[in-house]
């Protein structure tokens, strides 16, 4: 296992979380937040493309996670993310990194233990997982959660492939 | 004026179309379709990405229009349209180029003279103001529709800072 870049994108703010996973030893390296909120569109989605690329080829990052959107709000909000996802999207794919999309469920599931926590118990658990000294703010505890989602599930399926058994078809979602 | 790239994002299909506009003369250059619809969906943003880089590369265009999404059908099409557009954009930012967006009211209005015609009436008089050989397939079309807009806007544009008159606000937006 390796270095993980967790991502939660936003039209306004994008939160990130790089965490590096040794087995079932996990360490907190960096996390905060891409704030783009007063900039123009298309400049917004060039520094959530920018600012990504600059923490990849800072930390080096092995594996690119993000939260799989199932149900928008609504169409406009939709469109929003759907930029915001975008840009985040093609800054990962464009330094070589496979991306992993992992739904909220899966996410709450892995960091809390619960699939319907709300926002508050995902930070507090980030926050106790990583031993960190203050709760993160709220989307950057988003995206480190995507991250720790991803190191639980690659250690899942190793396990799984280690003892020869089959990994239950949808639980690594690789796109 | 310049050389501009139009482009009709799709998740599945992007049009793009290449014009040359100095003053009232307007010159087909190129355009196409970047089809993503079979491989995941990073590998469909990326592809839009670098398809679009290696024309602006190709090309040189000064200016870039895209079509503005007023209204998506529902969140889901709205996310995949979002991450398209997003690709896109900041494929053009990353380009030094500045985005303009217009309305489908915008584009129709200026290229068949009435904001609400159909598809086929915007093929046809871009196949006619283009002055070439035949229909361009739709997704392209659509592109060149963009792309003929701007220049139309552009050179209103022009004409009213000529005449020292004021431009009214929200007939070119550049975000």
């Amino acid at each position: 296992m390796a270095i993980i870049l967790g991502v939660d994108p936003g039209s306004r703010i994008t939160g990130y979380g790089i965490i590096r996973a040794e087995g079932r030893h996990i360490e907190y390296i960096d996390s905060g937040c891409i704030r783009v909120g007063d900039k123009p569109m298309a400049q917004r989605l060039q520094s959530i493309f920018h600012s990504l690329a600059t923490l990849i080829g800072e930390y080096r990052p092995e594996e690119f996670a993000i939260e799989q959107v199932f149900m928008a709000r609504n169409p406009d909000s939709a469109l929003k993310l759907g930029q915001a996802r975008g840009a985040a999207i093609v800054s990962a794919a464009n330094s070589g990194l496979a991306v992993h999309e992992y739904s909220a469920r899966q996410v709450k599931q892995a960091v809390v233990g619960k699939g319907s926590a709300d926002k508050s118990q995902v930070q507090h658990m980030v926050q106790a997982l990583l031993s960190l000294s203050r709760k993160p703010q709220a989307d950057a505890a988003d995206a480190l959660a995507i991250a720790l989602c991803h190191a639980h599930m690659s250690q899942s399926v190793l396990k799984v492939a280690a003892s020869g058994g089959k990994v239950r078809s949808g639980r690594v979602r690789q796109q």
